[in-house]
């Protein structure tokens, strides 16, 4: 599961220009995190400091920030929007709570993942309260859509991590393969974001706008996952915030590495492959030997074609404010990806 | 997490007096089973297999029963009657895939778990699928009430079991906690079930009586985990579906167990207590020390108290004919418990 922009992957030297990036947030952040104090009472006393742990230890809102940039009108965030967007949180959050007991991770954002503190057992559990309580939130808007949208995601979200965990080690995954993970485990998610932004944060704006935004989430998180992947590889140990090759120490297989496969004659692709499968590969290594073949620019390529489709979904709407954040978040991203060693 | 009434606790022989209990609801099983079918379509194709094998290996879907018996009319059930019985046994299954990767249990229904033929990774994240699936199937309801009923349900039977989890092992646990976790952990789902059944099954019915009918699946509920407490112990092997003494292995303090605690003199109990904390008395000694000490009849007397609260619950609505299909249910349980060895 990729961690936000602005934490798990981020060189350090960025964390200030993430900063000025979520400035116009600030408010709405706030008011997330207010919201979310409100929440943990809303649990089992035995459950509260579980929850406020996860709640407390976290990322930087991004899919949150999706929800307040498509639903942007300039004016204070309504509540509506507010809960809209801790609705995404939490199914976020509860994903990462889950990934943390299977990857045996004891360290998320720098402290110890729920699952190290609290052990496996109670982790499971609650990240399923975690599931629930965002279906909680959205049981209290008007009609069964935001219910309907939110529990397809997570379906879909749960449905592309099995499908990777089923693909770990197995260097003959193709890349059509690949797309579909990508867009169920991490694109579903930034979709549901922009369109419940988009839909809750502007009552006025054009109803086909928010179908535009979803299709732009959905782009936008491609991209983003691409990042990711690339990151895995693209930054060294001294400026990443994790460690290098982390992903590819666990046996997913990355969009570079996928390519540079397919780059290969047959028998050393299958060589490598079977080194790849034996983790007897070293990762900087293989990220040399990648950088050498041009992999990077293909990567860099296949990203900047989902950040264009991005872009292109939201196009026809030009007019509303959203639209211009929208567009802004896209060329963060890129700017991102561009300061990655080999990217630039 | 308890087992369905007809499956693991039930001693050999009265399975078919558990068919012949469920033999009116053979179209209502049959048109769910159908259903479910269906279902398995609607996940991804590399998640179907694994949502097969669960819907596949079940036990007698007790929950289901209580929403068709709650929503009995004497016709063929509606499909939104299906559909809920289809949430609440989805809810229960996805619990009982996360339960069986933390207890580290291979079989259940004499059939490898989900854990152990796909590996924890997968079992958790198909578990969470399956609750997203109950989730999208609540939203097709016309209003947002069985999202909300079937998510804070969901929330508090994951806040029971964290009670739980935390509680193991810990004799000190009062009996008011004890009630505490039990409701939450079984008897909110019956309780669901009940209402939803009423609520759907006879739109012509008393409002009041699903809200009544809920009442009568808590303390339904509270009673069913009871007998399960008792079956821990008062079942010996050759008759039992399950090992003798299994939640006692696991460090869980069931009902028996802590009101023998409370008859013993302190420093005896507090004796106790450590040896249990360390495991280190057989469940069989254990059991015959609390026959001796009248154990057996103090806790008939709280299991026929519930039942009888969830009798008084329906008594205003002796016309429904369902309210004669619940009544037969607390008498079929009655049953069940006065055939365990020394509860007669």
């Amino acid at each position: 599961m990729p961690e936000t922009l602005a934490s798990r992957n981020q060189p350090a030297a960025n964390t200030s220009e993430s900063e000025a990036f979520f400035a116009p947030l600030r408010e709405h952040i706030n008011k997330l995190d207010a919201f979310f104090e409100t929440q943990i009472a809303e649990f089992e006393p035995a459950v509260r400091e579980l929850v406020a742990y996860t709640l407390a230890h976290r990322g930087k809102r991004l899919r949150p920030g999706l929800v307040f940039y498509a639903g942007w009108t300039g004016k204070p965030p309504s509540d509506a929007l507010v809960r809209a967007a801790a609705i995404v949180e939490l199914v976020h959050l509860a994903t990462l709570v889950h990934d943390d007991i299977l990857d045996d991770a004891t360290l998320r954002h720098n402290s110890p993942t729920a699952a190290a503190k609290y052990g496996p057992h109670a982790a499971v559990l609650l990240g399923d309260a975690l599931f629930a309580q965002a279906l909680i939130l959205a049981s209290a808007f008007p009609d069964t859509g935001v219910c309907r949208l939110v529990s397809a995601a997570t379906r879909q979200v749960c449905s592309g991590e099995i499908c990777q965990t089923f693909g770990r080690g197995d260097a003959r995954l193709s890349l059509e393969q690949y797309f579909r993970i990508i867009r169920l485990k991490t694109a579903e998610l930034f979709e549901v974001s922009c369109r419940l932004g988009a839909q809750i944060g502007d009552v006025s704006a054009n109803p086909d706008y928010a179908a535009a935004c979803a299709i732009f989430g959905r782009h936008l998180g491609i991209a983003y996952q691409i990042f990711d992947d690339i990151a895995d590889f693209g930054v060294n140990e001294a400026g990443a915030g994790k460690t290098l090759g982390t992903d590819f120490a666990s046996g997913k297989f990355t969009l570079p590495v996928l390519l540079y496969l397919r780059r290969l004659p047959d028998a050393e692709a299958a060589a490598l492959a079977a080194q790849l499968e034996a983790r007897a590969v070293s990762p900087e290594q293989l990220a040399e030997r990648m950088a050498n073949a041009g992999v990077p620019s293909e990567c860099k390529r296949i990203f900047q074609e989902e950040t264009d489709k991005a872009d292109a979904a939201i196009a026809p709407f030009a007019d509303a404010p959203s639209a211009t954040r929208l567009h802004e978040l896209t060329g963060y991203v890129r700017t991102r990806l561009s300061a990655l060693p080999r990217f630039a």
